[in-house]
């Protein structure tokens, strides 16, 4: 199999959101370097793209941002068609905010990556606990998902997710636990992409959710 | 899971060459409806795209031609990158023709093209027979790849691989007993982009073999 792996290395997939910025923390401190990859998929919060550049560079973590318009193309949803309005999932139904196939992509774009970089470590913020009803945000599809890259390439890819178990309210406390918590101010939640955040949408909500579970204060700024 | 399902429709993977030309076959016996995905990856041989529209054309097939560029900018090969030479694989060593994610990046596109359109059935030309030395093309990464898929999605999806355990010669062969031997004559194999094919190419030896075995004379002319 491979040779070369750099396995105190890992690379961040940044959304800008909170989850993200909790991983990027938790990777510096697991990995001895860290980078970061984002994607621009014509999300109508493309605001928490500029939160990864505040992060990034707060951190000193290189960054790239790589456009790829084929999520917005082919799929409907109300991420990348502001026609379309956002609404949480009811009744066995997914969310109108579900991209198909969004970590799929991502996920399997940032592995070439990751091997061309000789680099085995991928890190992403996904959730079940208390998670938004996006298939792809679950421990079988991560674990599957490893065993596809690993067969697709050859190589020992393993996909970390730090937060996969937690609750919101526990994913703050373990940012505050890493002492990054300030960081936080930069993270980018709001479906609807507004500063100050909309606080109505269902990614407001479940942010909120758990910085008050964790009874700590928020540091971004409310409508 | 999913309503609407359409499970007597499948959509065909299509690369322009034999294989993909045999499955297009096979799958117009097998489904009531069927329709055409390929992409333009890049490919030095970007000549197999014209087979592509000749092929659907002549079986009054629907197709589209999907342009990609993630993989050509993030990879390094001989097929996306002239300047590298194309060498079968040896001892272990990949091909300088195998191109990190490609068929995991195309079924998973098509993938979420067809759960738009209500299809679950996605077929596919790849075989571990006599292949390329390509690990994308192996039944386990197909399987594990068909599993993801449904996780990521929540969607039932079915892989078909009619090649997968045919040697080059009895892929022929299912050709001729599905009466479409002539179509093969649109169809383009060769690595170097060429026509009259080069002949020496892995890929020209490979299709060549598969003839020979069958006793059938191949309706491309070659050099």
């Amino acid at each position: 199999m491979a040779t070369n792996v750099k396995n105190n290395q890992a690379i961040v997939l940044h959304s800008g959101g909170q989850d993200s910025t909790t991983c990027l923390a938790w990777a510096i401190k697991e990995f001895k370097k860290v980078e970061v990859i984002s994607f621009d998929y014509g999300q109508r919060h493309k605001i928490e793209l500029k939160g990864v550049k505040k992060i990034c560079e707060s951190l000193q973590i290189p960054y790239q941002i790589i456009k790829i318009d084929i999520l917005k193309e082919l799929t409907k949803n109300a991420l990348t068609d502001k026609k379309i309005q956002i609404k949480a999932g009811k009744k066995g139904q997914l969310p109108s905010t579900f991209v198909e196939g969004r970590n799929l992509i991502f996920l399997s774009t940032v592995a070439i990556i990751a091997k061309t970089h000789h680099i085995p470590h991928l890190v992403i913020g996904v959730c079940q606990t208390d998670y938004s009803g996006y298939p792809d945000c679950r421990e079988d599809f991560i674990k599957s998902l490893q065993k596809t890259l690993r067969l697709a390439m050859d190589y020992p890819f393993k996909i970390h997710t730090p937060l996969m178990h937690l609750t919101k309210g526990e994913t703050v406390k373990l940012m505050q636990k890493l002492g990054r918590l300030e960081l936080l101010k930069y993270s980018h939640t709001c479906y609807e992409g507004k500063r100050l955040a909309c606080k109505k949408c269902p990614a407001c909500k479940l942010r909120l959710k758990g910085f008050n579970e964790a009874g700590v204060e928020d540091p971004i700024a409310y409508a």
